[in-house]
């Protein structure tokens, strides 16, 4: 790969302390939030600020830190009664995301498991947070590679969401896919849906294609149909909070509505996730948990009203897109293909 | 019909002044602009204070009220001059909707025919631009009444852009088709897309669905793939701003992607205008032009910037639905049906 990709400095350990970058501010302004207490972090994720399945993993794990670090009881059952209870909340701080619940998972086995005193527990939680962390950079590098060779040479591709490095600690998922393929200098223009309501397109990926001179352009969501119709789209490639053991995939909403579309339009759809991203509990996307988000979403941009607020509203975080509509999955390990049940469940037993 | 439905006062003739409620101001504040000079309709048009097809016919008709009414030259041949300049300055505001040209043409076509003297012609423009204001009511009324025949009782229904009272100086088309059916004691739902970038649903819908007290609820464009997978729609019903002969409809950015969508879930897909729109010099949908806008409205909401300014914006206006996904075409003289060259020719020739 000739061009180097920038190192995102989505959420990091300094200082005794998380230091997130506040994606809610940008790309007006880039401002940090550095905190050293675990509800700061749980606001961070509901409020967006930090977002992403993996990136939400990966601060999840760090929170769960934080959480440990802050409990001064020196017996042992207190102190794993009470980071059990602050792990439930932290993990519980968005619902849609498997990666959150897979990596507070992880803390919480750790502790369980652990013969150690709670001064090495909580060295130990600090040592595995970093894994998630080096172990997501891993998962996104592997996928990125996997996923390139999907995308010609001369490539149209749409998007939706922020799916890059702000979205996870490495490189990015489905954003990620297309720098790579960037960089390793295939003639690619990425077409961003701007993904109200939070605008995550228009925000975040445009700050990311713009530090990687990725040529891009930005559309609303409704004219994705219309660029289908009008050039030559190569594939649709998204990221996902959580994809059940059938291939169902939860991702942000607009993704179902662009995978029927590519259909229509016989555009390949693919979606880019670490295995991570994967539960294997959730038989079908009908039982996966969709995250209803406050109506001011909607009335409101960057905080200014503009229009009433005294009717009802529709706001799922994120739709269901069946298995049947998606072309391939990547992972880390490969592409898998319809039927996923089994192309998922060998690839996370190889 | 038990429930009246309340008039918008969109566009009027008051005091020798074109009067225009100014719709980028809705619904936070209700502000009209007064005017004598036809340039500052122009600029409402260009700007949105007075947008959907049917009320910037009658607005461009009244543009040219104005026009004619400060050209001050008592020479017949120089009067004729300046005003057949400053109409086509008038009908060029906006490409796409047909209403305005058809309307223009009008007020053209009868100083062209008119043998009368200046003065006489002033007044005989005013006359004919009241007719084609009156004239659209009764269509909106008649297309309404037609429209109202398609909506079952307990409907949910899908709809995007402003097709209301707001958008003609009647009741509106597709809005008013749901009027309608709300006002003859159907029971029925609005899933009202917000429509990006101008957000006319979520401004404007919900002040007119507000004001009849029409059940609704706003979501964002993305959303309706989801909705119509989770809830029982009965039909998505849309306007158009220029039919080309075989039905092919131009109407606001994302009807097509609806249209794919309904498709897809197998739900009644209805275009609702009157007869004024259809533009039979225009033989197919890819021959109609199709406005570029700013693209500044996709980086500001309400002149508030949310994100960078500096790279590449697709912003198209509209976009182009194929004859072959619309259901029907409801006009003033009925319900007409594919193949559209033949039912709406009918329709006209009636």
């Amino acid at each position: 790969m000739n061009g180097l990709v920038s190192r995102t400095p989505t959420i990091d350990w300094v200082d005794n302390k998380v230091r997130i970058l506040d994606q809610t501010k940008l790309p007006l302004s880039e401002e940090f939030i550095e905190t050293k207490d675990y509800k700061v972090v749980c606001d961070a994720i509901y409020r967006l600020s930090i977002r992403g399945a993996p990136a939400i993993g990966v601060a999840g794990a760090y929170a769960c830190v934080l959480s440990a670090k802050n409990i001064l009881s020196e017996n042992r059952n207190d102190f794993i009664e009470k980071f059990f209870a602050q792990s439930y909340e932290i993990e519980n701080t968005r619902p849609t995301a498997i990666n959150l619940k897979w990596a507070v998972k992880q803390m919480r086995d750790f502790v369980y498991q652990s013969n150690n005193d709670i001064v090495n527990i909580k060295t130990g939680l600090l040592e595995l947070a970093n894994q998630i962390k080096e172990d997501d950079q891993k998962r996104c590098h592997n996928l990125c590679l996997n996923g390139a060779e999907l995308i010609p040479n001369n490539s149209n591709i749409i998007t939706v969401c922020n799916t890059g490095g702000l979205a996870t600690s490495g490189i990015g998922t489905a954003l990620g896919v297309i720098q790579y393929a960037h960089a390793q200098e295939k003639k690619i223009k990425v077409h961003v849906c701007e993904t109200r309501p939070l605008l995550q397109g228009a925000r975040l990926n445009t700050w990311e294609l713009k530090r990687t001179k990725t040529p891009f352009t930005l559309m609303t969501d409704s004219m994705a149909a219309q660029v289908m119709n009008n050039v030559k789209i190569d594939c649709v490639i998204v990221g996902a909070d959580r994809i059940a053991a059938n291939g169902d995939t939860a991702n942000k909403i607009g993704t179902y509505s662009l995978a029927v579309l590519a259909k229509y339009h016989k555009i390949p759809f693919y979606v880019a996730a670490p295995l991570s991203t994967v539960d294997y509990n959730t038989g079908l996307g009908v039982d996966i948990p969709v995250e209803q988000r406050s109506a001011k979403e909607l009335t409101r941009v960057c905080g200014i009203k503009f229009t009433d607020e005294d009717f009802e509203v529709t706001n799922p975080a994120f739709d269901i897109t069946p298995a049947d509509l998606i072309d391939a999955i990547i992972t880390e390990k490969g592409i898998a293909r319809y039927p996923y049940n089994a192309s998922l469940e060998n690839q996370c037993n190889e």
